[in-house]
């Protein structure tokens, strides 16, 4: 393409921290559920940011800020992304349904919708579960969870990294929030 | 939700690295511009293999398999994806070209289209060129590329990891593909 030239930084517009703090966010919170990468934490946090989620939910063994991992994915998006940490994920999912939350699990189960076939509702609140890099999500918290959404694979491997994953699955969420 | 078990490994029906081999690939290769961190290179090459991705072109500064960065993301996509070494992106870029490849940039241009906007056309060929985390694509590659596409982001950091991106990216055409 001729006469194309790559934006400069101050030409992207992107919002401080201060302004961050105060900008309505999108009613999505993240539920990490024993994460044991801080990198993929860190990924997780920079997404997070870039989409205006309300808030991750850091639970069980997933490290928390400051953390090396962490801070070297996030650059700096941990301290933009309101976080809290839970030492277990129901009781995180356990005030989420309170406050009215649909619990969405990322899982390949006996009974997950593809993430393309899933309808977001945009006067809905979503929390999305992520589970261990290993294990998936704990069996203890399949009962609580509403709905599941896979990501339909075709290749070798079991699975696509947790923070990829992340990312396709709150892009598909997130697009819908902030086209209203 | 109720009576829900997540699947086993045989249940997800995952091909095997012959299988792999001898599958039709959907006609997308991933060009990954001088890209610093092998722990990138390695998610990318297991998005790669779910998506069933033709081929990646690793050029430049970028790290080749065998490479413990590699190695430790990709768990063994990097023997399932085929990949190529270019010693710049342009020689890939330029084959690529000859061979009808619609070349498709990911970078914040003053003439980019979202990701959302762009008519994926599955008669057509693509190759998606990622560029380095910090520099972004090289300013030289940039005439030879026909369209750039963007992802939109709200918060404060310039961009996504570029695995993420990729994630997203991959995601977003292949589902197009594999849907025909």
């Amino acid at each position: 393409m001729k006469d194309v030239r790559k934006l400069k930084l101050e030409e992207l517009n992107r919002i401080d921290l201060s302004e961050f703090k105060n900008i309505d966010k999108i009613p999505i919170v993240i539920v990490l559920d024993s994460i044991r990468s801080g990198l993929n934490v860190g990924s997780i946090f920079r997404t997070s940011d870039a989409y205006l989620i309300q808030k991750m939910c850091l639970c069980g063994i997933t490290s928390t800020p400051p953390h090396k991992e962490i801070l070297k994915t996030a650059i700096g998006a941990n301290n933009s992304v309101d976080w809290e940490y839970y030492e277990n994920s129901e009781l995180a999912i356990e005030e989420l349904k309170k406050q009215n939350y649909v619990i969405i699990g990322i899982e390949q189960t006996n009974n997950s919708i593809e993430i393309e076939s899933f309808k977001v509702d945009t006067s809905s609140k979503y929390a999305i579960v992520l589970g261990n890099e290993v294990e998936g999500i704990h069996e203890n918290l399949l009962p609580l969870i509403d709905t599941f959404i896979e990501i339909k694979q075709y290749g070798t491997k079991h699975s696509l990294n947790v923070s990829v994953c992340a990312g396709i699955i709150i892009h598909a969420f997130a697009k819908h929030f902030h086209a209203k």
